[in-house]
């Protein structure tokens, strides 16, 4: 193994820390409290325990934390009065309904319901316009936590060819705004591009956000490529025990890690950045919602 | 030369005839009346042109066509008043601001200013978001007329490399989210990309969209690729007289052509698609809200 570990893990515990310092700031400062508010409907145990980890670490950086928690039979009428309060709310300036939800409930009506002042996952049709024509605003957070570890590994993205594989709305599109937004020259691939190993051949950067196991191999990649590995798959680990599993990325670590430059492990890389970046976002709607002029380490 | 010319002005003019036909439906059937208001503010002669082929266009297809032509010297307030006023009226289904405003105008204040429901350019956030999501509105009118070509050319697009040169809110990064939704494998270059004649030679679809006299040479080209020339640029002519210009595009046709599998002229390529899709975007717009689903042949 000859790559560079990005440490997600601990990049996102430095930025937290940051985040705790604006937010101290914006108190003794502007006498602002950043406030979170996290609905979450019906009882997933795997989207509990996402929300409670997001609520403790909304906590631990200083800001106003508030969690809802609405019975999986909740109808979307209720949902959207509730979202329509915490629109209201002068101490609320991020709100996050955590997806997904229950069938009775449309996602596209909650995400229209939500303020795009404080819609800090950057869902609203107003903000992804936003991102992509450069204008300020909350940022897609696991795309923001990529671009963070981009730059802090390689430092300036000019010119390098970043080849992305994935284009949901919620990873492969907006990354693709921002490294562009950097000056990369930006290839978005997917399910239908013709040859994905090739595609990948040319890139220095790699981005993989398929969720698909293992799929990137050591040998698709230019030697020295960074690469970025947003996959999180749970998959059999027999050698652990009978019915027992682990999470790997879309990147076969090993073979890779044989000839990228540097490489994101999973679990431990891009995951935590992204909600460090929820908190991020939230000191940025925070500010434009004050008239202020969010923190430039906490934007793109 | 070996290319296919591809015949923008006909397919154009058979577009209309569509929408045209399209407007006789939505009187005959609905006693709708598409509306396209255009205003221009100060007396820049080609926006001039450019204004009142528009409008001429627009009566042609049987729209209402509204223009509305303002001094020089009219204060923002007053512009924001009218575009108000344009919102309001439901005679009107599109309001295009010819641009540039004059100095004392914010175009982006203009820009917000403009109902997202009426904003047949797709300049605000919302529609800009809209397109990137997949959601129906209407979308960037130079783009649109370019997938349309690229479509009545080639067929399917899924798989096809792409390359668009030119990055811009007005045509490169729009028309990047159209392709990536044809399941291309879409790259985006721009002045900043390290190699472009290597980046293009990969591309099955070259679109140059750089404003660059001329730029992209033949041999830059892989053999059989299909190539939009969107650029417009007037140069001296002095074979034509003294002090004499022309138009050209970005790619120097000649070399093209001889690589080329089919390639758009300049003019008589790109350029007018564009007018024929601000009057199916009129069309879309009067569809959506009059609670109608757009006509599918002037949607992406
Ligand atoms: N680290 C984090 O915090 C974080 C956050 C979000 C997501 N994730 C993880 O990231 C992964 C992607 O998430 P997502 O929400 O973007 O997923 P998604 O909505 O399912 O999108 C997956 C994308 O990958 C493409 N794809 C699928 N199979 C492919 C293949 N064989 N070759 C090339 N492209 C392929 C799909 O192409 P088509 O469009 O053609 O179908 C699609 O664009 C998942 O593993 C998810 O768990 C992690
Ligand atoms: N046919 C039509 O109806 C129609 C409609 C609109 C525009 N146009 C024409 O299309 C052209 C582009 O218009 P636009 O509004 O998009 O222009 P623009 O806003 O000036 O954008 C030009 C883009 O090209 C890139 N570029 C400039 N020089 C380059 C170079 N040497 N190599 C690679 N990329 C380069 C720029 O890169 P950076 O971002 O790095 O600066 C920028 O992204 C113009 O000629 C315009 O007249 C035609």
């Amino acid at each position: 193994m000859t790559a560079t570990i990005i440490d997600g893990k601990g990049f996102a515990a430095g930025l937290r820390e940051r985040i705790a310092g604006h937010v101290a700031g914006l108190k003794s400062q502007h006498g602002i409290t950043p406030g979170l508010a996290v609905v979450i409907v019906g009882e997933d145990p795997a989207s509990q325990v996402y929300v409670a980890s997001k609520a403790r670490l909304t906590a631990e950086v200083g800001m106003h934390s508030v969690k809802h928690e609405l019975p999986r039979e909740t109808s979307q009428a209720a949902l959207l009065q509730l979202i329509d309060e915490l629109n209201r709310d002068d101490a609320i300036h991020g709100i996050l309904v955590q997806m997904p939800v229950p069938d009775q409930i449309d996602p596209n009506a909650v995400i229209n319901a939500i303020s795009p002042e404080k819609d800090v996952d950057c869902f609203t049709p107003a903000n992804v316009g936003k991102l992509a024509i450069g204008l300020p605003g909350p940022v897609s957070c696991t795309p923001l936590g990529c671009l963070m570890l981009l730059r802090d590994q390689l430092g300036e993205l000019s010119g390098k060819e970043a080849v992305i594989i994935g284009r949901s709305n919620l990873v492969g599109k907006p990354l693709a705004q921002l490294l562009l937004r950097d000056n990369c020259t930006v290839t978005m691939a997917h399910s239908r591009t013709a040859d994905l190993a090739s595609v990948v051949k040319r890139a220095d950067i790699v981005v993989a956000a398929a969720g698909r196991p293992n799929m990137v191999k050591g040998d698709w990649l230019k030697p020295g490529a960074t690469v970025i590995d947003v996959g999180i798959n749970r998959v059999p680990a027999p050698e652990r025990g009978e019915g027992k599993t682990r999470l790997v990325g879309d990147v076969e670590f090993d073979s890779a890690a044989d000839v990228a430059g540097a490489i994101t492990p999973v679990p431990g890389g891009v995951g935590p950045m992204t909600i460090a970046c929820l908190l991020a976002n939230t000191i940025t709607t925070a500010s434009l919602l004050n008239g202020l002029v969010p923190p430039k380490d906490l934007t793109p």
